[in-house]
């Protein structure tokens, strides 16, 4: 099945020997038929969904998951395409932007009859962990980086997460869609090939409930958009930006947590990525290459980060929450990483050596 | 000047030479006087608090903090006695259990009119870090852990835990008391010497304001205490408890967030440790150190962890928000850790690769 997407980019859809769907994302005319010639392999089990009721958040108890592939050598890379030597999780010799869902993933598509409890503190009863995990493959490069994709690269796979934001929010137990990307094995990543992923989840995750809650009020409040009023801020004060351009601006936010946080956010502001239009679409990419070049710059090294994309949820929200891209590395300096101990781990209380302005002139300061 | 305390032991408080306090908690009739010869070093500035107005939550920005000392060596520990080659934080040639200033403390005592703006979104005024960061210094020894300690000296280490948060409550601008351990390199700690720390805050974290959030819902609905009704659960189900005596239970949370996460909680419930009875209090120490050899019986090494005490505010929730230790591993097996990756440290939301029932089997079954 074929379908095509903004930007001049096809979508190729094919299922793999367990039933999984990979989604080919190509900007460039291709004929996607390979087919995945490796044995059946049977689909694990649903995870559970259990309320911790002291703070009244849903957590995910995933135990089928545990044996996952770790730090696999290059040879073995499962996001690499597949060779005459080595089957892999993509059927074709090649390929530009994959999206496939996890093999272990720890929420999928639940029961038909799937609904989420309502809270009611200890007697919430346990729900199946409804949802969905994707691995988005930014290339078929191994030895890269997101960084250095080119800019035709980087709009595909903004034209998949685009299209898979628009996918996951048709299905009815879908409540919240976050594409994010680890890098470095410092938080822990398995898998050195680019790659991201997407969670949809069926719950709204504790972040966005609070997110949602602020913004809530500061419409109702102001009658404007949070998020607008937070960029404005950044304008005026000037100390905190580290790029823009016509369509997009990157700062150091007011109260980051992390020693380099940068968010990134469209001039005009909009909810999802479903409501990117073409110049915002144009624009992103080389202002996203200039950010993480900066980032990693500032030690001369390849930055471990954690990049969040925040956007409103499918179901609520709309008219406040607005989509924004933010990175946050652990590293402190070269050889001290930043960590979660007590008052962040604990308490939620977030302590922060590095003031924000000076993170921002460290990062304006590399030199491209 | 020397004040009794419940337990037999005495605290003496002495001067350091720039002007903190140190306390010298003694179960045994010992004189402290050494005084503290090193030259008079100013203190460091106060950080600031800055509202994160897209979750409306407080960050604490230090960056007077950057240049911390950073895994020293043994023969370098500030945390020793002193001896005649080295002058360290404690001006005594022994000590039992010590408490003293951070000597560059995150959050320190502010002016004299301080108070904490009320928050009103972006507009919300920063403020100076209010509050106090303390070093619990848990032996004298180097080379142990608080696991490894003798009955006699948890018992003086709680003794410090309760007369620290009485004396930190009389504080005007102290809200919220929280007694923690950081062990292990993998959670960031940079003195290996035993200790704990106790940040003593001017706010309320987030993580409390929603635990009071879910423990007043509750206490309103019910007429019941929250934490009395989960551990009420953890006994009927009996599959998660992992220790207990007369007065205490240790159990896996039924939504446990890490690997390896253990509760304790008096069973006769109080709001925070000033409430603690001879009879809860004699009975601590050998549950305590109970859990913390089954924790590290698990894969046969010095588990890292973070030791969190919940207590209730110093101002608010004392008739919902219950005592209780949380410790939390990031080990999942031997050569793997957790990591808060993107579901977790983007959205909060938990994935757990391990039942709570599997881990209270693996710590029940450890052989002491």
């Amino acid at each position: 099945m074929k379908q095509k997407l903004s930007g001049s980019v096809v979508r190729s859809d094919l299922k793999l020997s367990d039933g999984r769907t990979i989604s080919y994302y190509d900007s460039k005319q291709i004929d996607r038929t390979a087919i995945d010639s490796r044995d059946e392999a049977a689909q694990p089990g649903i995870g559970h969904l259990r309320l911790d009721a002291l703070v009244n958040e849903w957590v995910v108890v995933a135990s089928h998951r545990q044996h996952r592939i770790f730090l696999p050598p290059k040879e073995l890379c499962p996001l690499c395409p597949t060779t005459a030597e080595k089957k892999t999780e993509i059927p074709d010799s090649n390929y530009e932007v994959v999206v496939f869902e996890n093999r272990a993933p720890a929420l999928r598509s639940p029961a038909s009859n799937w609904a989420l409890p309502s809270i009611t503190g200890i007697d919430t009863p346990d729900a199946d962990a409804a949802g969905a995990c994707e691995v988005v493959c930014y290339t078929a490069d191994h030895n890269t980086s997101f960084a250095k994709l080119s800019i035709q690269q980087i709009r595909t796979v903004l034209e998949a997460w685009k299209d898979r934001t628009a996918e996951l929010s048709k299905l009815p137990y879908i409540a919240h869609i976050f594409p994010f990307e680890n890098r470095g094995e410092e938080v822990g990543v398995t898998l050195s090939h680019p790659h991201g992923q997407i969670y949809a989840y069926s719950f709204l995750p504790p972040r966005i409930e609070q997110m949602l809650g602020a913004a809530a009020a500061h419409l109702k409040r102001t009658g404007r958009v949070l998020l607008d009023d937070v960029i404005a801020r950044e304008v005026k004060d000037k100390e905190r930006v580290i790029a823009q351009n016509d369509e997009w601006i990157a700062f150091v936010p007011y109260a980051a947590r992390y020693p380099f946080e940068i968010h990134l956010a469209p001039k005009r502001s909009v909810a999802d990525f479903t409501q990117l239009d073409d110049a915002q679409s144009q624009l992103f990419p080389p202002i996203a290459k200039e950010i993480l070049a900066r980032l990693d710059g500032v030690f001369g090294i390849e930055m471990a980060y954690i990049a969040s994309w925040h956007q409103a949820p499918v179901r609520s929200g709309r008219d406040s929450m607005r989509l924004h891209w933010q990175i946050v590395s652990v590293r402190r300096q070269p050889g001290k990483l930043k960590y979660l101990s007590g008052s962040e781990s604990g308490m939620g209380a977030f302590i922060m050596d590095l003031a924000p302005e000076q993170s921002a002139q460290q990062l304006r300061d590399v030199e491209l």
